[in-house]
């Protein structure tokens, strides 16, 4: 089968037995005896654009060059004309300097923060919606065939999820295959995560789909829009913001999508629908994401 | 049996059927039949402090009063020695503005800048530790009966999250009755609207135990931490510095609580185990809170 294969030709896959991603903490269960658990490992990385300090996020820690690159990005204080000199990442000091050939027109996008929802506080700079009106979503049609191998092919990858929980995935695919997988504490650090990805290996969003662990918030579509990337798909539900501004960006958005089900709130025009669900099999039980990850 | 009693002895429940909290969204199922959706509100809120904007919060929209009050508190921009003169929310302009009697030292928290984890990208001001060093959490004894009933009780209240999902929740208990059950897309909107019920009350925190739908993070830790509420109970996972914080300040951790599980890795001195797990009964199926509601 597809999936099968696929499942196994990811570019970049979740690592759940790289050091330093977890921890091993002792605590007791609820018979009170004494437990072995693994957890995430959370801690502060420090981003800089040139010498200006712009944000310290909350990261598994993985790929800080990546979420640098894809946060300035996403938050459009990389333009497209900006040429990305050097990324440097110190570990001792958990800082990553992202350096550009000329200054950047950041300093303008930090005088206005929003909070937005997810869940926790949130910080966007600038306008949310600023950048949207330029955006224009290309007509990749996409088949139910491929959305269905795809959450198959992820939910049977072994994740830091699987291993320890409490943390989101968000996975770059190309038709039915997965590319690029990861995970990270805060949800959109892992999509910051692949548009640095992206942006580093000069890959195109027009022929991509993004698949998400977390649910369709406005900040959510707004990002993959912002990427340029057609369709995001989710296990998870949707806000109606969300659904608003997928609507009007054109994004097809495709929520609750577990086993043979889903719901196609934005965009069904690019669904070619050549599966038959009732040929689909259900979610094993261990992939099954149970309990509040946000 | 006493949860079944305290299930309806809420002083603030989730209003599900409330309107403008939900919206009806029409869409498509896997079979290509249309359907309507109910999917949660999620609208901008920007929060004052006398004449100083502070940030706009993307919230579901209810109780946009105690989110102010709870967010300016947990941000500790609202100091003990700070008297609150009124609280005024325009519904047109999505603006509430906090009056205080004096001056607040605000403005300087506002220059650093922590991006969190959780699902969004997250913003602390001022220092994510400020505050904690002079934390002394009293030893108030937990029943791990009152834990149980507790999650029974929760898991059994009409919510938003099971009318519609993409949600989280937050309790504030006492003992083994749930008293106030804020919901919000965001999950710190929810823990903030609880921190404002409480200071608008002038509810104290030393007998009250936190339940949250959302993972143990550092953020959520802190948070609690800051509140003074000794107990911080949740059926989702933890992160490694969540735990790390907890067992500094001393604050009772319990995760992954679903049925009769449940695990203590902070704490663990608080709690009293008069209940027998074997003899707790499952989750109904519906209450399962599955996918990711980050």
């Amino acid at each position: 089968m597809a999936t099968q294969d696929n499942a196994g030709s990811y570019l970049i896959a979740p690592m759940p037995a790289r050091v330093g991603l977890t921890r091993s903490v002792t605590g007791f269960d609820q018979t009170g005896a004494q437990i072995d658990l693994s957890v995430v490992e959370e801690r502060p990385l420090t981003i800089y654009l040139n010498a200006q300090e712009i944000v310290t996020a909350m990261t598994i820690g993985d790929y800080p060059e990546y979420l640098a690159l894809g946060f300035l990005r996403n938050q459009r204080m990389l333009g497209d004309d900006d040429v990305v000199t050097g990324v440097d990442y110190d570990d001792e000091l958990q800082v990553v300097v992202v350096r550009t050939a000329r200054q950047t027109n950041h300093e303008d996008k930090l005088k206005k923060k929003t909070r937005t929802s997810g869940c926790a506080v949130g910080t966007v700079f600038g306008d949310m919606m600023e950048g949207l009106d330029g955006v224009v979503l290309p007509a990749t049609p996409v088949r139910t065939s491929w959305l269905y191998a795809l959450s198959a092919a992820i939910n049977r990858t072994p994740s830091l999820y699987l291993e320890a929980g409490a943390i989101h995935g968000t996975v770059l695919c190309h038709q039915d295959r997965p590319l690029v997988y990861m995970e990270d504490v805060g949800r959109h650090n892992a999509v910051d995560k692949i548009a640095g990805w992206m942006l580093d290996e000069g890959v195109g969003p027009d022929d991509k789909i993004l698949y998400t662990t977390g649910r369709l918030t406005s900040e959510m579509v707004i990002k993959t829009a912002m990427m340029g990337i057609p369709v995001l798909a989710s296990r998870s539900g949707f806000t109606a913001w969300g659904v608003e501004i997928a609507q009007q960006v054109g994004l097809t958005l495709i929520g609750r999508m577990r086993g043979q089900r889903f719901v196609c709130l934005a965009g069904e025009d690019r669904l070619i629908r050549d599966a038959d669900p009732a040929a689909v099999q259900d979610e094993p039980r261990k992939s099954g994401r149970k309990g509040g990850t946000g």
